[in-house]
């Protein structure tokens, strides 16, 4: 299987990535970026990641299909172990990827059968090229949008979606910009999909495909990880963190053998909603495990505040283990009752748009909960810098509670990343919108929820 | 199989009944009380609710042992099918009975081999006995409690928990008094189990045993029915509806071979603590078909009132959806990570309370959606007898919704009933009270958490 | 001034009014409804009622135009101390009459102004009549509307809206039906006003009046009581309780010197919005006196059953204070910066209806908090026939708490009523719905409130 | 009157502040830390800043003695004013400070009622000259602590709580150290009270003094003000934000006539409460201002991203609409009923806590709120270094909405600065434990309400 180290060293092939207005020339070791890189590493270092596949042989269990509800619950276990195992944070590496061409193989058949078009073949030829190579996936999907009351057609600049903007004889050419894609810097691919439901006029926009990352005219943009450089008594982000690009396609060239949807906007929101069911379990499983930060950092901070036996404490910390472990049922239930299609165990859509949008609504009063327990100070607190001056001695005795202040101040340092650091805001805004907002969950759960039980039961008992 | 007309005549057993100041003569013909005699003899009535034991044969599927967690997934839906069947009200006739039974099976092996008693032995021939003859059963567990600041021994007096008064040479004599037992007054038998932990001083108190509901000295006073007594206008309390009794025993005599925990006091806690488990997936598994009602009802008088596409309408309804199939996702979750103590599946505690203290937190939220959606007119709508009188066409002509009087008058009732009735206040408070108080299931889900796995992340961050 | 006894007298006029299916001859007699005439009845009791008007002389608070913050201010206090008086339930006698007139003083102003039409006159000498007789008021304003999703002219019958169906020489005639009007069948007067804006097309809706309770042709049909009907333990509902009536205008004529508006579909919504102010602002002063109910029986049940040391009991009753003193804010705000129109201090309308908002948003908590602490007994308990019966003592040995169970079922009782009874249904809907649904002041602030400020300080910010 | 250039002069008078490590040489010079003395210095460039008084002629407003309801409505928007005029950040240069001699002219008299002492004496003469001199201050209340479960006298360091080490004939010396105080770094003052109730055993823990800012053995250790250093695209704290220090008290020797409270430990609760209830009342002021920030940033965003017409958009902004009034409304209540004291009128407490309970409970639905419209964009987005780049071009382009990349990335900016950045935690943290905790609320209220009202009527009704 592939090693950290060959991971590492793929991700040198010139791409073109930038950091705060600059060239990033090797990610592997920029002083900043190079966390992320060997965050998405990781993933080869995790012990428990291969399987023998019947067909295909050693594999990445991230690849393994899921044909059953035992796969889903495989799958939900191992990207709660492997974000455990990241120290509370993601690691997509394989996970949004596979997410993606499980979606793209149901959706492939679907529009084969109607149009007479190859896609499975192509999609599968991909895949097993992927595993094969134990490749990493970033999956690009929000469009950056332009005016959210008007269609991709209608924009006035029409790059407001990713759309075709030629054909070839060996290939398509496509133009235009995808938002916050996770972890694409350091991934060996950019599998692209469409994000809504489109119509006839859409069409040029009806597209998916995958390319390598360092494809000419791609370009992606670094969020600034202020994380680190704006909160030096960082801990956790020193570790693992996760980045996201504004991932730019200047008329980037797609060969016919990597484009999987093209044109049948009636499938493009079918795509767009399986990936998201895929994608909100993954979420989930995720969810729950980085749960265990605001878990662990409010009972200890409760802890070294001398504070563990009040009930106030008491009802934050149950609030954060209803957070987390309603997220963790409603993925259990999704796997258990899964919806097949083409064979393939589709999570069950109810439970976990259930899941993800409960999800949404409550993290911010998990962040609440913390704060309320670790005290102003973590908004308060003197640097890292003043920590480690000569006047640290100085502060360090004014920091102490129930334990000295040099290791209540090392609690406090990882509570004001998690509660009142850029990362809060970063993470507050991560938990309602990544995987679909508020409001799209809404309109989707109150669409697609089968009302016939509870509208038969009111006939029944009005008869 | 024992039929409906069995069960109901045998109901006739000169067991004492008080509703209403009144002693019952016959409960099957009580005017008011019989459609709780009624609705618990839908069990008997329920096409799917046998299956072949391979041991006792054809037997009642509430009476099979959960061995599996399938097992429990039938049990969760049984359960969830039957309340279905029943219009949306909870059939307890053999569930919580038999969720006692389970946890007695565990406790009495438990007590043998520390106190090398005989309990299993006498709860496998009950078991036997009640599997058997297809009996239903009530279980009294929450005593009465006076002073809630103090424990069973303390009391200024004695019998405020249900209490072993003597010991005969072929049995004990227990006096005090149980509240809120449901259906017991329709059930052939009464379950006793402790409600609490005890501790030495309050050994008298730790007793669990079996009765026949006419035992000599057992009295059952029976909360009014207002549902239908107080509101001429109520649909589905008039079709099923269960009664609760404060249940008092009068210095009752019970034989050893219905004595299931005698003085054992260091296993009170454990025993009601295993009730309230398999009792709470139990709840899970009703709670969720309840909310048909509410759901149904809702979507219904959306319609009927023309404002079916209003947003506000869509966020009641999709929060009534969370409340419901997250109490669905944690019974599946609970069945499917079960605890296996002696050979038996627990649900999940972990799930299991979650959902519990969940399904008490938001139901009076679900009630705020249904009175949203149908109007104040629920509250101030004119009698039934109003609309059966003379004067019935002038106030039905204005009780038009998107569809006419007649048949929003009908929709208005049902609404009425569940969100702005006496009904509404029982709900409300059985939501909130039954199967264990929220504050009961916070000091659990605290104290019995593994905060393990989020503790040591967090160590392992900060190391 | 009008005593008591007069008032009682005078409802003996011959009114149509229906309870049950049948006709109420003397409503003051009526053994059920009679309650709610002496509640009426209770306005002339109470001692701090009257006033020396410059110009009127004699006359009673309600009648007093406000015209200072400190004339708000003072109707505040009045309405929040009579509701006190009247243990806790809103008296209206002449609040949501005089509500009514200050808006119609103003809207003529305004109508007269533009049209020439001479209403100010006419309101000007129905008030002074009404205040110098000290008559009581209902006021019918909120439509039985039909399909909600269209306008009055839109609906399949055109009488779902009051509507004027006849112009004569010397008045109009109306038609229609207005719904849960408060308290209409013990008022001298029944005031009508538009619900809603309306357009050319509906200007046959647009139609303001005041009649007689017992005008020829009107019709109220009377809620049926299931507070006391329902609830053989109830308490509050046996001192003081409000009715509401669907009040039927089976063509019914106005003099023209009672109609107030008449075609001027312009000025509909500007009526219905003052008034909807106005009565807000009373809603305010009686919702938060009516709270001490909440408080106060939570609180002392706290005390008997024992737990009112316990943390959760304390979450509870903050939540109420929270809840009560949140409305009383509101108000005392409203109060002190009023909007003047036409020299009448009304009540500042964004901090009426951010306080109205609020307590719709949150009464259902109230609730959960009382039930929290009152205990499942509430829904369980035996009757009050029981308690009477042969058998009480038995019962009542069981509920005891802290204290003796004779003095903790009668705390009991009032929870019970608060909290699990058809009242808690009646008053959750009204707490809802009253004066407005939550939906229309989401509307009405989001239209009205002026983000000018907050933009500008944005504007500045990004300058 | 003083000017902003006197003021800032004085502070470059050897204070010793730390930053980051090193030892600030001026701070109206250093880059990161001069916005916060320019934005103290915005109180002297205020144009309604100045009043007349009676007795001592020209003054700042801030130190009008409240006397009357008039006095608080008008030092309430006085606040709310400042506040606004700094772009909504607080200006607390006079403002929290005169909170605090407030609190003292009360205490001073009351303990020289008790004690014979001459305290009011000294306070009247600080603040004659502070008042005269048109001073800034700080005022330095929260203690560090320790351990939270233990008294100031129990600490395992004494030190935790400040205190007095040493009595000399012309003064007394303290050492300990007051947690986030509030712009002290940039105010010539510091006033320092107690932070709880003592007892005897804690005497000399009660004491209250002031000393100016640059008193021998003061040090100050500034937090890191990553809103600036961590979000190269922060707006509005580049041009307003506030500081606190770890304010560090290393044997500072105070004169007798600056000593307010010593030993009389019976009043450092008193003074510690008043001080809160006068602050809290500041608090609701500039609460509510800054407020509009997120309602601006809000209302613009949704314009920007082309969903101002959205539904969910209307609701959230009608959230932030209620939580800015409510504020609002509790502080013009607190200032309609204020308690006399000593002649002085004191903001009424139960509304200030009210106001200031909810304050903390809600506001971080108002991030979730703003964090829902302006969209996910705001944790991912490049960098400001990257929009001003070569690249800028390409990114701005796709950062169009329903306006073009530009306006639509200003807004941006500061949404992310208000919603997912350092700035969002460091607010989170201060909305919820700045002027108390929420539990210290929770138990402050429920300890002093009046329940009296309630029970009687309870008592009355169940009569």
């Amino acid at each position: 299987m592939r090693s950290k180290e060959d991971f590492l060293k793929s991700l040198k092939d010139g791409r073109n990535l930038y950091y705060r207005g600059k060239l990033v020339e090797d990610i592997t070791t920029h002083q900043i970026l190079k966390t992320a890189a060997l965050h998405a590493a990781k993933l080869y270092e995790y012990a428990d990641r291969v399987y023998e596949d019947n067909k295909m042989g050693k594999m990445s269990k991230f690849f393994k299909v899921p044909w059953t509800s035992q796969d889903l619950l495989d799958r939900h276990k191992l990207i709660y172990d492997l974000t455990m195992y990241c120290n509370g944070v993601f690691n997509i590496s394989q996970a949004i990827g596979s997410d993606a061409i499980f979606a793209l193989m149901i959706t492939a058949k679907q529009v084969d059968r109607k149009y007479g078009t190859d896609y499975s073949k192509r999609v599968e030829k991909y895949f097993e090229r992927v595993a094969k190579e134990d490749l990493t996936l970033a999956t690009a999907q929000t469009d950056v949008k332009g005016d959210r009351s008007k269609r991709p057609s209608e924009q006035v600049d029409p790059d407001m979606y990713v759309r075709v903007v030629d054909v070839k004889s060996d290939g398509i050419v496509v133009r235009g910009a995808k938002a916050h894609t996770t972890q694409s810097a350091v991934s060996d691919e950019i599998i692209v999909i469409p994000t809504r439901v489109m119509r006839d006029s859409d069409k040029d926009y009806a597209v998916a495909f995958a390319v390598p990352a360092n494809t000419k005219g791609l370009k992606m943009y670094i969020r600034p990880i202020d994380e680190i450089e704006g909160n030096s008594s960082s801990v956790l982000s020193r570790k693992d963190y996760e980045l996201e690009t504004l991932t730019v396609f200047n008329d980037v060239f797609v060969p016919w053998d990597r484009v999987f949807l093209f044109k049948e906007y009636d499938y493009a929101g079918t795509l767009a909603m399986l990936f998201a069911t895929f994608h909100r379990f993954t979420a989930l499983s995720y969810r729950s495990a980085t749960m265990n930060l605001y878990l662990g950092a409010s009972k200890v901070a409760s802890q070294v505040n001398g504070i563990e036996n009040e009930k106030h404490v008491r009802d934050d910390i149950v609030d954060i283990i209803l957070y987390k472990e309603i997220m963790r049922s409603s993925a259990i239930a999704a796997a258990v009752y899964p919806v097949n299609m083409e064979g393939i165990a589709v999570p069950n859509p109810l439970f976990t748009n259930v899941g993800k949008l409960y999800s949404n609504m409550h993290f911010h009063d998990v962040v609440r909960d913390l704060i309320d327990i670790a005290g102003g100070i973590i908004a308060t607190m003197p640097s890292q810098e003043d920590l480690e001056s000569d006047e640290g001695k100085n502060i360090v005795k004014y920091l102490r509670g129930s334990v000295d202040g040099e290791e209540r101040a090392k609690v406090l340092k990882l509570a004001k990343e998690l509660g009142a650091s850029t990362f809060t805001g970063y993470l507050l805004t991560g938990m309602i919108h990544a995987e679909g907002s508020m409001e799209a969950s809404k309109i989707e759960l109150f669409r697609s929820y089968n009302f016939k039980e509870a509208e038969n039961l009111v006939k029944r008992v009005l008869s």
